[in-house]
């Protein structure tokens, strides 16, 4: 069947708005990522329902059409991006929060709604919904489950998996499938929910979700520590999660990273000439003042040599505003960057950032590292000259150091912004090739025409 | 082959003592279930090490034999039964914690060290693993893995798959597989741990398992509160849920419950007419008393006629001690019993008791009530003559409709005891037919030839 033909069809399921064919589709075939490639669809479609997307899956499979699933494409490793004569299927016009349950604690919603709108949304009731991805404010919660998203709260409340209760789902075959359980417990069968979550569209389309919530945990305090050395930053990190408390946010900055904030931002309260720095909250309600005097303490007797507490929303909101210009201020200094994800258990650490340093220093290339030290996901920022060839050639295979070091480490290639097409390469290093197998095998139970998302993820 | 000769090829394998053959498996062919069968297997074997565990498997998987997996059999559902034919495949000579990493706070364990073994080996080391399955005393880490065990402390800190790190596992085929990951965060493949955790040894027989910890929690303080009728204590659960606080436990009790409890030990604290209990705890350091203030005046609110406060360990321990009675008291008082572990949104527990009372009424059977309110994790036991054939069919009778009852309110025919083969006929209600065929999809995916614990689960 021609490709015009194809689009006939979709065009007698959809309204026009609801679907872009031919030219008009690659505005929509990638998404944030550098280094990944993409193809060129037949068409981008925009269903609003449950029933459209299966009307539209239906639809590929008969004629043998892949499919690659898309929120708003805010991805950072090619998991969204088009591969050739595929449908991009686009979540981003499912945008409604269809309910918020007080009393259970759980909202529903389509996938499509943008996180950060649903983090308001349920704040509004009284209620809390911690993941809190650095790209909430333009991803959907459809793309955080298709890469089982984590964010800087993650430290205290876990990632997006953790709060995943029921997913509606199209299959491959167009068949919709409720899985998982509205309540807090459920054993009924095998757990198909958490294998959906983070599987990057390769088994199904995520259409609507239950989301557990919590209560609304109290005003945070939080505070600045400036330390001399990313060893001593690491030394008050481990202290602090020795307490018997849990930090809301434990996040680090390097010396490079600090220097790029404060010079993009000189109104920023970071402190310019430090050698690594440590933001800490606490949210716990009736506590977090002590929590944060405690955190400061245990700083300083680490040989921070400034501790800067913020008390209030606005004091704790400067800081975190600051943490948010990495991304902006690491291009504004570097032209461009490789951002990595690497994830590694919190007593590598200092092996991974030291290792870092070392690859840079062989190189010839700076990596500045930022990220959720709490967790042991951090995010070296690999800089180079996008338009000196020899540079991004050097910056690609830094990269790739970058993750074999992770996963010698015990760590792993991502901790939070999927595998998609960038790190395929690396599964075979890290799961090694029987688990890779059964991987595969699993992805056949649910897809046995390899039509969703393929060359993604597995 | 015959089973003698298996047997034989068995015995070259393992040491005498690790093998029970014929006659001598029976001692070990089902679980502390009511209502489930079992069948004659052909031994019982007793591995030490993964490895003996890939070579029993290897054995039964070229001679097709059926392997059921068991820990020390303590489930509630008939998982770990024999079938016709079958090898026990037992894990409970797997009893080494083999690493307790105080900076990362995890533990890496074989499969068979008892549960409350390792919440007192981490808890020497500063460390707190919080699930608490009430059988915790005699049940393994690996039958909790496989049933995805909750327990008490749920209501603040989830069940047991959510601490669940890393898991080697032994495929059907006999290789081995580590899969997860020792870092908090990690989004590398398919998520094949959570699919295994839970899946009741359908999928791979787990050996070892690394499982996430904890910083100790503050001494807890709690509150039990006595109020005339259930619903008032369904009231006083809400309120407290709705706080910006998570108790630590929060369990309910009815007339029933309480005053065979409180008939079978004098001495236990519990009001003996009171028409509901609630036992409240907070572990919160530096807050606990706090908060037990704070849930004893919202008990008081609505309509507590007593507030029993525990301000130290041994206060806690008592209120604790007289709940962990619970199944002794029944027993003692009804003979037989038929016990429940149904799950609802919490919103709907109200119109879950009701419904069950009048199931009980219609039936003329007594149905008592105890369990995790907190998280709408409930244990209604069915009370029964087991002399009387005609009882014993009305209480299986009774059990299924409790079931159908909950399915029906949005819940769960099991929240933490599994599915084993005592509620495969309840899936079908739960599920619908194509999650179960995906489901079988994925079993096959793992078991071609379905040697794994066949019968059970799906």
């Amino acid at each position: 069947m021609t490709d015009h033909a194809i689009i006939a069809e979709l065009a007698a399921l959809l309204d026009a708005t609801q679907l872009a064919a031919g030219d008009a589709a690659l505005a929509f075939d990638r998404d944030h990522s550098d280094g990944t490639g993409q193809g060129v669809p037949i068409a981008a479609v925009f269903p609003t329902s449950t029933d459209q997307v299966a009307a539209v899956v239906r639809l590929a499979a008969k004629h043998g059409v892949p499919i690659v699933p898309q929120g708003t494409r805010s991805g950072l490793a090619g998991g969204a991006n088009a591969v050739d004569g595929c449908l991009l299927l686009s979540l981003e016009g499912m945008t409604s929060i269809l309910s918020i349950d007080v009393a259970d604690q759980v909202v529903t919603t389509q996938a499509g709604v943008i996180t950060f709108e649903l983090v308001r949304a349920v704040a509004e009731r009284g209620l809390f919904y911690p993941p809190d991805p650095g790209s909430w404010a333009i991803s959907t919660i459809g793309g955080n489950i298709a890469t089982n998203a984590g964010g800087m709260r993650c430290v205290k409340y876990g990632v997006t998996g953790d709060f995943v209760r029921e997913l509606t789902v199209v299959l491959a075959s167009g068949e919709i499938i409720r899985t998982g359980h509205r309540t807090v417990k459920g054993v009924a069968g095998l757990d198909l929910t958490s294998l959906i979550v983070g599987s990057e569209g390769t088994l199904g389309i995520v259409t609507e979700a239950t989301l557990a919530l919590l209560p609304t945990p109290g005003e945070p305090c939080g505070v600045l520590a400036a330390f001399p050395s990313p060893s001593q930053a690491l030394a008050a990190a481990d202290a602090i999660m020795a307490t018997g408390r849990r930090p809301s946010i434990l996040e680090y900055l390097d010396a490079g990273t600090i220097a790029a904030i404060s010079s993009f931002s000189p109104s920023s309260r970071l402190p310019g000439g430090a050698g690594a720095a440590l933001i800490i909250q606490s949210d716990e309600a009736g506590r977090a003042a002590a929590d944060v005097e405690e955190y400061a303490a245990i700083a300083l007797a680490c040989g921070a040599t400034t501790v800067d507490i913020a008390q209030d929303a606005a004091a704790v909101d400067a800081i975190m505003e600051a943490r948010r210009m990495l991304h902006g201020a690491m291009r504004a200094v570097a032209g461009a960057s490789l951002n990595e994800d690497v994830s590694v258990p919190r007593s590598r650490l200092a092996e991974l950032l030291n290792g870092i340093a070392a690859i840079g220093q062989n190189a010839g290339v700076d990596i500045f590292s930022a990220g959720h030290i709490g967790d042991g996901n951090l995010h070296p920022i690999i800089c180079f000259d996008p338009a000196d060839a020899a540079a991004v050639a050097t910056a690609n295979d830094t990269y790739q150091h970058v993750i074999a070091l992770a996963i010698s480490l015990g760590g792993t290639a991502s901790g939070e912004h999927g595998i998609g097409s960038l790190k395929r390469a690396h599964l075979d290093a890290e799961l090694g090739p029987t688990v890779r197998q059964l991987q595969r095998s699993v992805k056949h139970a649910f897809d046995p025409a390899g039509l969703l998302n393929p060359g993604k993820k597995l």
